[in-house]
C-alpha cells in the first residue's frame, strides 16, 4: 500500500509583536518547508491559442458592449461618481465607457503582487510566472463517503482549513471554503476568518457578502498584520462576482471599493454560464467576460489607485439535453486559454478555471472534468486558482474526498509546470556510456545520483501490481481518499499562534457579535 | 437519465468488385456521417514547451547515443546490410552512425499519408494537423464491473471492435485490442485481422509478432483493397516496440521490413521506462527515444524508399517507493510535448502517448491520469493515437466500462480541437444589443440560432439536479459506463461486407490455419 506522504513540517515559529515587521523578517530565514513550496514558479510557457488578429477582434467587440451598450451600476452612488469623475458616460445605472478609457485606468494596477500570510514563509507571489492553488469556494452542502451529501458546519469548514494547511501542495487557505450553515448568516464572516487565522498559517480571503461584513474582514486581518502593515501590503483577499450580464449590484461593488480602499486585492469575477448569462458561443461569451473584468478592476483603481486586483474568470457551458450547467467542458477549458492572453495584454495577475465537474462523487467523472479543468487553468497561466480542491456537483458540494485527491493532483502539477530540464545530468549521456545497448538502468550510477528527485509520486494513485492491490482488498480511489483525510485530520497540528493575536481576534469578534440580532437569511 | 447518443449511422455500401478504385470513389459521394467524423484536422495550435536551443541539445544527445553508443540490430543480416550499405558503421551486431545519416535517409518518408478504410468515408490521414484516435492495444486481460478482471477472448476483440465501430468518436479500429488467448497464439492474427474487416469499416492494423504473421495481415488486406492498390496504398499499419534500450531484434527490424516492402505502415515505438529501460532523467530518455525511432523510421526507408512510417513514443515514469511502472504521471505529459517538436521538426507523423493509467478500476485515479495523459497526446501534436480508449493497469487490462468513458471524452476532445471561431455570429455583438444588462439569454435570437451546435454534451457525464440524480439510484460514472457498453453491444450493427472478401478471407484464414499445428506460445 501507498505510504502516506510527510506532511507539512512547519518550524514553530518565535512569538513576535503583531505585525512586526523585523519579525517576519527573521522568520523568514527558518528555512524552507520539507516538503511543497510556497507556491509555484512556472517553468513551461502559458498555451496561448489565439492570433493576435483574433485577440484584436475580441478586445474590439468588449470595447463595443462598452461603449455601446454599457454596464449597468445599480445603487452605489459612490461607484457612479466615480464613473462621473473618470470621464464615463453616466445615464441613471447605466455607464458606457469610450474605447481605452478603461484601460488607461488600469494602467496603476500591479502586474504582481505579493499576499502575506502570517508565516512569512508561506507569502505569495501573485502575478507573472506565479501560480497559487487555494481551495474550493462557496458551497452550501459537504460531503464525505460515510454520510454523504448534508449542509455544512463550522465543524467542516475548520475542518477543511486543516486539510489545505496540511496539504505540502496548495499554497493558500483559501475563503468560504464551505459556508457553515450552523452560525447565523451575518455572523459566519468572523467565524470563517478567524479559522482561517488560528488553523492555517497561510495566506486567506474574507468575506464579500456585505460592505461591513468586508470591512470586519480587513479588520482582523489588520489585527494579524498590525495596522501599518496591512495599509501597505496585501493581507486578504475578497472575491467579488460580477451579476452577469453586465450589472454589478451595490453588494459586489461596496464589497469591492472596501478591499481597493483598504489597499487589499479584489479578485473580480463574472460567472458567466453561456446561454444564460452569457451568450452560447464561446467568443462572445468572453469578451463579455472581457468587458465586465475590466469594469470592475477598473473601479478599483479609482476607489485607490494602485490597489492590488486580480483579473477573474469563470465561464461554463450548458447541457442541452437537460438545461443543467456544465462544468469542466472543452469550451470553458478553450475558454480560459484566451482569457489568459487577454489578461495578459492587460498586465494584470488572472484568476481562472480549477477544478470544475458536475459530478456527484468523487468517481471517474469527477476527475475527468476536474483534470480537463484544471489543467486548463494551468496552461492558459491563471495566477491564483481557486477551486483548486473539493469542488464537486457544480460547487453545491464541497467533498472530504475529492478534496485529497485534487490535493494530490495539485502536487502532480508541481512537478508539471516545472517542465523538462536540459543540461549534461539530464541528458545523461554518461549512463547511456554505462549501461550500452540492451542492458538496465535500475542500479547505474546515474540512476542512483537521480532517483530520489525523478519522478511525481502520487500519494492517492495505486502502482502496485494487481495481485498486491486485489490483496490489500481491490480499494478504488474514493476509498483510498477517505483514509487519507482522517488520516490528515488526526495528524493535523495547528500552526502557533501569537497568543495576543489570538486574544484581540476573539475580543474583536465577540464585541462584534454581540453588536447584532442573528440573522438567518 | 442521459440519452444515448445515436449510435452511427453508416450508409450500406453498394457491392463492388474487390478493390476497385472507382467503386470506393463513388462511395465517397454518400456523404458524410451524422456523428462524428472521419478523423479530426486540429483547429488549436500545438503546445510547444521547449526552445529552438534546448531542442538542438536533445537532438545533439541523440545525435551522440547513435555515433558513440550505438544500436544493435540483432539477428537480422538483412537489417545490416542496409545499414553497411547505407553507410553506417557496422560493428558485429553494433551499427553506429555518423550524425546526419539517419536525417538524411529520412528525408524520403511521407510528411503525411492516407490510411483508407475498407468503406471510404471513414480513410484517414496521418499527418500534419490530423488526429486519429484507436483503442488501446495489447492488453492480455479485460475486464468489467460485472465479471471482474480474466484473461481476454476472442469473443471480447471482437465485442471491442464492435464498441469502436459503434462510437462517433473514435476513428480508427486498432490491432491487438486484447489479446485473444483462447486462440493459439500462431494463429490469433488471422482472427484479430478478419474481426476488424468483418465487424467494422475502419482503418485498423495487422500483427507485428513474426515477419510471417505480418506478410499474413497484409495479405489479408490485399483481399479486401486488391493487390494493385494496396501495393501503392497505405490499407494496414504495424505497430513495432524497440527493445529499448538500443536494441532492435529479428522480431520486431522483420515485421517493420515486411510492412514497409508492402508499402505499409510501421509504427515505430520505443517504450522507455524511466530508470529502467532508459535513464531516469526525463531529457535523457527524450533523446534515447528520438535515436531508437529515427533508426527504425529509416530502416524502413532502406527497405523502400517512400514507404509510409510513424514517429512513434511512449514514454512512462516508476514509483519510487514501489518500484512499479507508473502512468498518467507529469513527467511523460511533459516528454510527449517535447517528442512532439522534435517530430516535427523531422517532418514526420507522430503516434505519442494516449490514455495511460495504472489504476485497477475504472475509477476517479483512472480518469485523473488518462485525462492528464491524453490532453498531452493531443497538445503534443500526436497525430496517430493508439491507447485512446480502454487501457488500464498499465495496459494490462482492457477496460469495457473505461472504454465507452474514453470514447466519450474523445468526444469531447472533438470540441477541444475545435478551437474558438471568431466571427460576428459568435462574437455575438447582437445578442448583447437584444438582451441588455441585467436579462438572460435563454430564448433570445442569438441563443436559438446557435444553441443546437453551442456545446459539448457528454454521454457519460450525469449533469442533472443533485436530487433528479439521487431518485434515479444515485449512479457513478462507472456503473452508468456499464449500461452503455452493453447497449452498445445491444444495439450494433455489422458495416456490411462484399460477400466475394468475405469469402476470400475465409478461405484464406482457413488454408494458413490448417498449414500449421497449434502453438501456445
Amino acid at each position: 500500500m501507498n505510504v502516506v506522504a510527510p506532511e507539512t513540517q512547519v518550524e514553530p515559529v518565535k512569538r513576535r509583536e503583531r505585525g512586526g515587521r523585523n519579525a517576519r523578517r527573521e522568520q523568514r530565514s527558518h528555512g524552507p518547508e520539507a516538503h511543497g513550496r510556497p507556491y509555484i514558479v512556472r517553468n513551461i510557457p502559458t498555451y496561448d491559442m489565439l492570433s493576435e488578429e483574433n485577440l484584436v477582434r475580441i478586445e474590439e467587440t468588449a470595447d463595443r458592449i462598452l461603449a455601446e451598450i454599457g454596464i449597468e451600476f445599480r445603487d452605489d452612488p459612490v461607484a457612479l461618481d466615480h464613473w462621473r469623475r473618470a470621464g464615463a458616460k453616466v445615464e441613471g445605472v447605466l455607464v458606457k465607457f469610450e474605447p481605452g478609457l478603461l484601460r488607461e485606468l488600469l494602467r496603476t494596477a500591479p502586474a504582481t503582487f505579493t499576499q502575506h500570510a502570517r508565516n512569512p514563509e508561506r507569502s505569495v507571489e501573485i502575478g507573472g510566472k506565479s501560480v497559487v492553488f487555494s481551495p474550493a469556494y462557496g458551497s452550501p452542502f459537504v460531503m464525505d463517503l460515510d454520510k454523504g451529501r448534508r449542509y455544512g458546519t463550522i465543524e467542516d469548514f475548520r475542518n477543511f482549513v486543516k486539510l489545505a494547511q496540511s496539504s505540502p501542495w496548495l499554497h493558500h487557505s483559501g475563503g468560504t471554503i464551505c459556508e457553515p450553515v450552523d452560525v447565523p448568516v451575518n455572523k459566519r464572516h468572523l467565524d470563517m476568518v478567524y479559522s482561517h487565522i488560528r488553523y492555517s498559517d497561510r495566506a486567506f480571503m474574507g468575506s464579500v457578502t456585505s460592505e461591513a461584513r468586508a470591512e470586519d474582514s480587513i479588520d482582523m486581518a489588520r489585527i494579524v498584520f498590525g495596522d501599518e502593515f496591512a495599509d501597505k501590503n496585501c493581507v486578504i483577499l475578497g472575491n467579488v462576482n460580477v451579476n452577469s450580464p453586465l450589472v454589478w449590484d451595490a453588494t459586489m461593488t461596496t464589497a469591492l471599493r472596501a478591499y481597493a480602499r483598504a489597499n487589499q486585492a479584489a479578485v473580480v469575477v463574472p460567472f458567466i454560464l453561456g446561454g444564460a448569462m452569457g451568450p452560447v458561443t464561446n467568443a462572445g461569451a468572453i469578451a463579455q467576460s472581457l468587458a465586465e473584468t475590466m469594469a470592475g478592476c477598473a473601479l478599483t483603481q479609482l476607489e485607490r489607485p494602485g490597489a492590488p486586483v486580480i483579473f477573474g474568470n469563470f465561464l461554463s457551458s450548458m447541457s442541452l439535453r437537460s438545461g443543467s450547467p456544465t462544468f469542466g467542458t472543452p469550451e470553458p477549458a478553450i475558454g480560459s486559454m484566451v482569457i489568459g492572453q487577454l489578461a495578459r495584454r492587460l498586465n494584470l495577475p488572472l484568476r481562472c478555471s480549477g477544478n470544475f465537474t458536475t459530478s456527484k462523487l468523487p468517481d471517474a467523472h469527477a476527475m475527468n472534468e476536474g483534470t480537463m479543468s484544471m489543467l486548463a487553468a494551468v496552461h492558459c497561466g491563471a495566477n491564483f486558482i481557486l477551486h483548486s480542491a473539493g469542488f464537486l456537483d457544480g460547487l453545491l458540494s464541497m467533498s472530504y474526498e475529492k478534496f485529497v485527491m485534487d490535493a494530490d493532483f495539485c502536487g502532480a502539477l508541481h512537478t508539471y509546470l516545472d517542465g523538462v530540464k536540459i543540461d549534461d545530468n539530464q541528458l545523461a549521456l554518461d549512463a547511456f556510456r554505462e549501461v550500452g545497448p540492451g542492458n538496465h538502468f535500475f542500479g547505474c550510477a546515474h540512476t542512483m545520483a537521480n532517483y530520489e528527485t525523478a519522478f511525481w509520486d502520487s500519494a492517492i494513485a495505486d502502482n502496485e501490481p494487481y495481485e498486491k492491490w486485489e490483496a490489500a482488498g481491490s480499494v478504488d480511489a474514493a476509498a483510498r481518499a477517505n483514509k487519507r483525510w482522517k488520516t490528515m485530520l488526526a495528524e493535523y497540528q495547528a500552526p502557533p499562534l501569537d497568543p495576543g493575536i489570538d486574544e484581540a481576534l476573539q475580543e474583536f469578534m465577540t464585541r462584534k457579535k454581540a453588536s447584532m440580532e442573528d440573522a438567518w437569511y
